[in-house]
Parts: C-alpha cells; sequence; structure tokens
C-alpha cells in the first residue's frame, strides 16, 4: 500500500483536542481508500519553551524533512509573546521548507450562517492564494535616533522575481482547474509605488501564457469592500503576503467559517514537506473542555490528502463535512450546537 | 459675518455634477447659520492635464494656501494613469498640507441598505482615523537587476515618532469627545516585526495619557474580519497609512454606504488648508448623465463646516441627510430610487 509519512504536530490549547479528531478521520479514510499513514508526533509548544528555552530543537527542521507534510494544531499561549511562539515555530517551517504557497478556500457551507445577508453557498466559493515567504514580511529594518524626537523605524517589503512569478503561476494553475477560470489580483499600485506596480507587471506578464483565464484587478482597499458587497464575483484572488493575510481572514469572514476554515502551506515542488493548518488559534478561552470545533483540523486533513495525491480520500472527507452540517448532524456550540470536540470527529470520520 | 475661503475643485467626472450639490447645501446653511463663504473654483483636472500636461499648475499649492479648506470632487480619468492624476493632484495636496489625519465615518444610516444580515444604525457607528502622511506610501524604494531573473523590488515603510504619535493622539482626543470612548489599534507585529511593534509601543504609551479612553489592538487580518463579524465593537479605529485605508473603505462597505461616505483630511493644527471629499471616484460609467448620489459630497461639507467652526450648521446637514434617506425623500438609482442629483441636492438643501 501507499504510505505517507506525517508529522504531527498539536501545538498548544485546542490544538491538542482538534488534532487527535483530525487523526481519527484521516485514519478512517486511509483504511476506506486504501493507505497507510505513518504518523511521527512531535509536542513543540509554548509547553516546551516553557521547559527548554526552544519551541522546537535546534535540529527541528532536520527531523521533520524527511516526512511527507506536516499536520499542525494551532501555536500560541499566553505569557510566551506571539514573536517567540510564532517565529519559533511557525514562520521557521514555512519559510524553511520554502512553502511559499498559503492556500485558504472561501466557503459558504451549506448549514452554517453568514454574517452576510442573503447569501447562498453556491455564491461564496472561491480560493485566495497568499505569497508565504516574503513581501511586507520581510527581516530588513530597524530604528534611528532611538529614543529622542527624531526617531524614526522603517522596515522594507521585498519582492523578488522569482518569489512574484511563482506565486501568480501558481494561481493561474489553480484557475485552470476550475470551472470559472478566473483570477484576481490583490495590488494598491496607485498608492504604494514601488513594489505594487512591479507585481501588477508581473501578473500582466504571466496572464499571457494563460488565454483561457478571465483576470481583474482591485486595490487592496477596494477589494475588501467587494468581498464583503460581492463575494460571488471570485474564484481565486491572489495577494502578496500580507494581502493574501488579510484577504485570506476577510474571505472566510464573510463566509461564517472563520472558526471552520482550513489552511495549507505548499511546497508545490515537494522539494520539503507541506503543511497544513486550521485558521483558527490556540483559544486560550476554551482550551481543556474539548468543547472546541475540529471541523478546521478537519478540512485541513483534506487538503493534505489532496496534496499527497489522494484526491478521492480527501473528496469523501469534505462531503462527509458538508452532509454533517447541512443535515443536522453533531454541531459545536460556535455553530449553535452541544456536541463536544469528539461527537463531531467520530461522526465524520464515521461519514467517511 | 464670519466669512470661510473656500478652494474648490470639482475635478473629474461625477465629481463636476456633486460639488455644485454640495455647494448648494453649504450655501443653505451659510444663510440660515450666518455665516459667508467666499468660493474660489479651480477646474484643475484630466482635462486640464490632457490640454496642459499638468493635473495643476506649478504653483498650484501656493494658490490653495491662503485658502480656509478645500472642496474636493473626485480626481481619475480613464486614459489618464493613476499615478499621473492622483501623484499629480491628490496626494501633492494632503503631503504638501500636511493633512496628517484622514478621518472617515462608518455610519449605518436609517433607510440605507447593509450587506449585512439583522444589523441597526445604533450597532454600526464609528470612526476610522488614518495617518495619511508616512507609513507604507513612502517614496524609497528601487529595482535591482531589472529585467533578469535576480530582479527584485523594495519599498520602506517609515513610522516617525512624530507621524506616529500625533495620529494616536489625535484618535484619542477625538474619542474624549465620544460617549463611548474607545480606540481601537490596528496592527500586524506579529509578521511585520520592525514597524508595527512600534507602532504598539507609541499606541501604548498614548494610551497613558488618556486613563478614561478604553483600547484595544487587533491585528489587521482579524480586524477586518470583525468588522464584518462584530461591527459594534468599534467607536474609533486608528492605523497606518495603509490599514487606515483599508479599513476606510471596508467599514462604509459593511454600513452599506461605499457610495454615500464622506472624508476629511485634515490639517488639525490649521497651519494649511484641510481638504474635504467623498470616498466614491469620478465613475466614468455614470459620468455626465446627472444621476450620481450627492451625499458623499454633502456629508463631506458637513465634515467641512465642523472642521470651520460650523458645528451647528454640521449637525443641521447631517440631519437633513439622515431624515431624507430615513423618510423617503428621493433617492437615485444606487439606492434603489429614480431620482437625480439635482433633486437629491434641492431636496437636502431645503431641508437645511
Ligand atoms: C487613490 C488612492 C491613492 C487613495 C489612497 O489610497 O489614499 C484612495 O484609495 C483613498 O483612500 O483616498
Ligand atoms: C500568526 C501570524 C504571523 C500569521 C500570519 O500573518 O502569517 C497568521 O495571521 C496567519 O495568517 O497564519
Amino acid at each position: 500500500a501507499r504510505t505517507h509519512r506525517i508529522a504531527v504536530i498539536p501545538g498548544d490549547g485546542i490544538g491538542k483536542e482538534t488534532t487527535p479528531e483530525g487523526l481519527r478521520v484521516l485514519d478512517a479514510a486511509a483504511r476506506r481508500f486504501g493507505f497507510d499513514l505513518k504518523l511521527t508526533h512531535y509536542d513543540w509548544s509554548c509547553e516546551t519553551y516553557t521547559k527548554t528555552g526552544r519551541m522546537m530543537p535546534e535540529d527541528g527542521l532536520d527531523q521533520l524533512k524527511d516526512s511527507d507534510s506536516v499536520f499542525l494544531g494551532a501555536v500560541g499561549w499566553p505569557g510566551v509573546p506571539d514573536h517567540t511562539s510564532l517565529w519559533g515555530l511557525l514562520i521557521p517551517i514555512r519559510r524553511g521548507f520554502d512553502q511559499y504557497v498559503s492556500l485558504r478556500p472561501c466557503k459558504l457551507l451549506p448549514g452554517v450562517s453568514t454574517p452576510l445577508a442573503n447569501r447562498t453557498p453556491a455564491e461564496i466559493d472561491f480560493y485566495v492564494v497568499r505569497e508565504n515567504t516574503e513581501g511586507e514580511y520581510s527581516s530588513i529594518g530597524g530604528t534611528m535616533f532611538p529614543g529622542t524626537d527624531r526617531e524614526f523605524v522603517s522596515q522594507q517589503s521585498v519582492l523578488t522575481r522569482t518569489g512574484t512569478d511563482r506565486i501568480i503561476k501558481y494561481a493561474f494553475e489553480l484557475a485552470m482547474k476550475r470551472p470559472r477560470k478566473k483570477v484576481t489580483s490583490a495590488t494598491k499600485s496607485n498608492g504604494i509605488t514601488f513594489t505594487m506596480p512591479y507585481w501588477d507587471d508581473r501578473f500582466a506578464e504571466m496572464a499571457k501564457n494563460y488565454p483561457e483565464v478571465k483576470t481583474d484587478q482591485f486595490h487592496i482597499d477596494i477589494l475588501c469592500a467587494h468581498f464583503v458587497q460581492h463575494p460571488d464575483w471570485f474564484d481565486v484572488v491572489v495577494g502578496s503576503n500580507l494581502f493574501g493575510d488579510i484577504l485570506s481572514d476577510l474571505g472566510p469572514a464573510v463566509a461564517g467559517s472563520i472558526g471552520v476554515a482550513a489552511s495549507a502551506n505548499i511546497n508545490p515542488e515537494k522539494e520539503f514537506p507541506s503543511m497544513f493548518e486550521p485558521v483558527h488559534g490556540s483559544a486560550p478561552d476554551i482550551a481543556g473542555r474539548f468543547v472546541a470545533n475540529p471541523i478546521g483540523q478537519i478540512w485541513s486533513g483534506a487538503m493534505m490528502l489532496d496534496h499527497l495525491g489522494e484526491a478521492e480520500a480527501a473528496k469523501a472527507i469534505t462531503t462527509a463535512i458538508e452532509k454533517l452540517l447541512a443535515e443536522g448532524g453533531p454541531r459545536t456550540r460556535d455553530l449553535g450546537g452541544q456536541a463536544g470536540t469528539l461527537d463531531v470527529g467520530k461522526a465524520i470520520a464515521e461519514a467517511v
């Protein structure tokens, strides 16, 4: 049988509760579709940090690098500053493994209510493709004249041709596989006049290679407005690291699914493992009570299987999620139900 | 009688149709509240550019600088690139006159429908305060290795202590005048690790001077999501140039008022004239037909009077707008009516 090696990092808070449910469903899919999962568990987390002074061991990336994928829960816990926890675990994996695509589905699921009035599932169904390694999240910057009235800080945004072209290409390739075949570019070339006009040029250049794909572009300010006013306009939306970050929270928010949304950090060439994680965080306020919704984690597992070539199994999982929501299966509190984390995990595993 | 000197720049497209309605209402307010308006008209626009090669004359700022305020319609027309029209007229006025506050009300008006489900006017009523001179819109940047595979572009974001402190202070001062007294800071210090932690520090520092004001802060990604999910959380929201730009389009969008929203570009010290303009653009698709909604322009006029010390007159205008919308007065097509630009302008002027 085909074997996939998965590094499992539950991380912090509800990550420890949702990851086992994700694995439960993956295991059901493996049995049904005839492949093997070889799991290796890593307890890297803020707890580890408190004990050892590091979020992961110095050779952490080395330990992960022979796995086919990383399956992550959530990172972050009160008392450990974000720049320590995120930049000690999440960001080094994204960058170290050149997971240059962050892919996030924005989909109104049947039976889930959206904050928007009068929208049906067919009207909100698109992907945000986010550049995940460079742009506004740069490591170049600093302070001058600290502590004085002349003080200023500066930070560079950097767009490389390599980094820009490959993310835009990924968006076009994804659109080619979808019925509507449309790519929207997020820009701000009317205000940010060095980096963003370059983004526009590279987008126009790449578009020439895909004559079948329809394109448009909006400045990020009005694009955010359109997400709210016209979510039905979008199919694949591509943006820089920061713009993609914003749109991939706003998209699930308009779809009412920010609590159940999934995300993939992908190295498309498979030179390195890719990483799959729910969009939600570690949720300290509800952690430890097994009331968290595991759907984001389970959906991330489906994206992982898709990446590993198990498209049929992936589809079975997303179908099971949609059925459970549409047909009034067990729901956690965030969706107005009474069920616990395990009830939902078991119901989806069974359906698969 | 008190006299206010107003420089009027209708600009392009529907700006030429909405500005006269704005002036009609201002004139009615002047007569009722006993002050004089001394208007000077400037035809600076994309048409000027096509004739003269410049959006405004070389000494444009000099011509404006003795007015008390600038009343602007809209800038931009097909055939003239944005970086020419905007950076030739709008941006030089904002920067040349150190209009460092961009202030935009986000308010669900009675009788206007929002894209959100089940929201009432009392639940959406906040201000976005945007830094308007520095930050991500910087003039430092460039390209290396152009035309090769090693090509990259870079652009600096710059936050000065002066620029950061004064905008945050403005937000706190504004909150002090409002019943809820709350300021929300837009940040992204978990990803943009030089400039944004500095923003957070300066925000925390300023907050100490305003113990009565409640504060919170969100990363821009989840803040955009909260605008959609919980618009009722916000009172005054302060952000950098880019974050403020995004939030001040998203805010009016969730309030359903992007077509009628107003904005002010303010130099609070009154060393230079401030500028008042609707949020909408020149709308080439409907220009020339007098069907555009003049409410954004009229509302901007109210903000101008407020800035000029005519608070009562300003209030009379916003009350007239709200009454017209609530009581089913004439409406333009964007709000589902049949009325023209002039009908709405006249009705509001009469009510004032
Ligand atoms: C036209 C553009 C440069 C401008 C900006 O980003 O400042 C506009 O979006 C605005 O918000 O007034
Ligand atoms: C935690 C933070 C650094 C991260 C990001 O901005 O990349 C998060 O918002 C995300 O989208 O995964």
